[in-house]
């Protein structure tokens, strides 16, 4: 038996927009006792992910909303502190989805073990996990770019828009990355190795943009919507596949608008250029293509093909400012959270 | 040689939103003498086609747009009445694409003979024709509907809405048709034989499809746009398809705004839905299925499977009052202007 206490984060009200530190609420609770076929986790690794922040909102998406009061949803890599499960033994690295919370009881439904010496744990939770796999599975299944081609992706220095780059190059395609600020665009360029690196804070970010892409772009990997979209639809060739999962921009809410609709231009570039724009979220993919996601990045990130970067923050009280951090783009890299401490 | 006088209608101006009938001008040439590996046709039928509009814009689009001047684009069902071509003998009937006129010399290119006794030769420019095709390579390659599964069309009266309901129903799905006014519905319902049929008109339009749909949209066949893709858009279902062949709605220039942006809804479906949309034309799909479409719509359009209806008009110089009337809605099936009369 497991004494003392454990913390957790809640969703304390709804945001109106940006979220606040104010929508979040730190509880303390007693470290639960594992009964017969459960394990009580330890997280170490919370993962902070843009999606988040739909879950927030009370509206119908692909995944329930949360309710007032619930622990902010996530993924964690946790240990097994004690264990009467079959499976399970003390000392074993899990990835979880406890979400926001220092210690979980867990009967084994989605825990998965995870092998450290294959590759620093943290890793699961960004270009070994779900950011990562949400990169593979666009790549391999909707966006297939192919030599010579040109595949443009936006937060191009986060855990998803890196992998899509790198990747790209893996194809043989041009990569042009989407980033906001010149150390972000200095890192895809020089770190990650793409071909090209575009600042999209520059007031003349469409027309440097353009000159990218003399090509034009056969694969926009979508993940933020917004200016970046209408900076992307002129530039892309017939035949163009967007993979679309996620839409960064429009999550904390709209811009005031200009009284102008967006989308008759959109549709008739989907109609006059066959287009396709195919939404997903890696899940569908999973039991298809999950294994060669790992044996393949996993090989090129231990042979060093494949690059990341992790943003550490130390503390679950500091998730909420992480993740409001993140919404607005002052992460650099993948953030988790190390709760372990 | 043949001596006489030929018509042509030509793009006099371009329209500012719907084209008037000053926009187009009826010419008189010589009728030309073919010369060696030349044939001379005499066109019987003319196809007209929504995509017309676009080609009177001076604007980048699949397909290069008219000058002012240009004879107006069009396919056509011709006869051979002069031949110095060693394929063509006179009499041979002939799919071409001589534009609005009434005779054209063709050196072979873009010309395919049509069996007069496979069906009425009319049908070549419908239902067993370009039409037709869009249809069934946009329900073949990207509607894919299964059996169970609910597919929804607009302008269900016309010539590719009619068949894609009609094929959903030979796929074994439920085909919900989208139609201006009674008449049009009754034929849909009745005639063609789709599950339902709903009037666009009706003031509670939205509501009446979504009761049309109790188990949501899974292929919508977009072929117009505007107010019915924003009835359409919540009702699909996860895993939607979306080919996109046609935006009738926003061919004639936009209905004033209310200001709205409706983009990021559109997005955020695609994304929370994992909806596919796909442009498309036809002719991406010709070599690899024409001759399946033509065989199976043959024979179903030989057995009665496959319905059709035809809004023929009589004389080259009612062709501009036609293309006014179907970018209005005001035909009823298929418009084909007999020219050769």
């Amino acid at each position: 038996m497991t004494i003392g206490t454990a913390r957790q984060i809640v969703l304390a009200a709804r945001p109106k927009g940006k979220p606040q530190l104010t929508d979040f609420r730190l509880e303390e609770t007693p470290i639960p006792t594992p009964r017969s076929e459960q394990v009580l986790l330890e997280v170490q690794y919370l993962s902070l992910d843009p999606y988040m922040r739909g879950r927030m909102d009370d509206r119908k998406s692909y995944a329930k909303p949360l309710q007032l009061g619930d622990v902010m949803v996530g993924e964690t890599v946790a240990k097994v502190i004690a264990s009467k499960h079959p499976r399970y033994s003390e000392g074993d690295i899990v990835l979880a989805h406890t979400g926001w919370r220092t210690h979980a009881l867990s009967d084994g439904a989605g825990l998965s073990k995870v092998d450290p010496a294959l590759a620093p744990v943290s890793t699961r939770l960004g270009v070994l996990g779900m950011p990562g796999f949400t990169a593979y599975c666009g790549m391999r299944v909707i966006g297939k770019p192919k030599a010579g081609e040109t595949v443009a992706v936006a937060a191009a220095s986060g855990p998803v828009g890196s992998l899509v780059g790198q990747l790209a190059k893996l194809a043989g395609a041009r990569a042009v990355g989407i980033a906001g600020g010149p150390e972000k665009c200095d890192f895809v360029r020089n770190e990650l190795r793409f071909d090209a690196a575009i600042d999209h804070r520059a007031a003349d970010f469409p027309a440097q943009l353009a000159a990218a892409c003399p090509n034009g772009i056969d694969v926009y990997f979508e993940n933020v919507g917004g200016a970046i979209w209408q900076a992307v639809l002129p530039l892309l060739n017939n035949f163009a596949r967007v993979p679309v999962c996620g839409l960064i921009a429009q999550y904390n809410g709209l811009p005031p608008g200009d009284g102008t609709d967006r989308l008759p231009a959109t549709m008739r570039q989907i109609l006059s250029k066959s287009l396709t724009l195919r939404g997903f979220i890696y899940y569908e993919f999973a039991s298809e293509y999950y294994a060669d996601f790992l044996r393949e990045v996993g090989a090129a990130i231990a042979d060093g093909r494949i690059r990341y970067r992790e943003d550490i923050v130390d503390g679950l009280e500091k998730a909420p400012e992480a993740l409001i951090g993140m919404l607005d783009g002052r992460n650099f890299g993948k953030v988790i959270v190390r709760v372990g401490i």
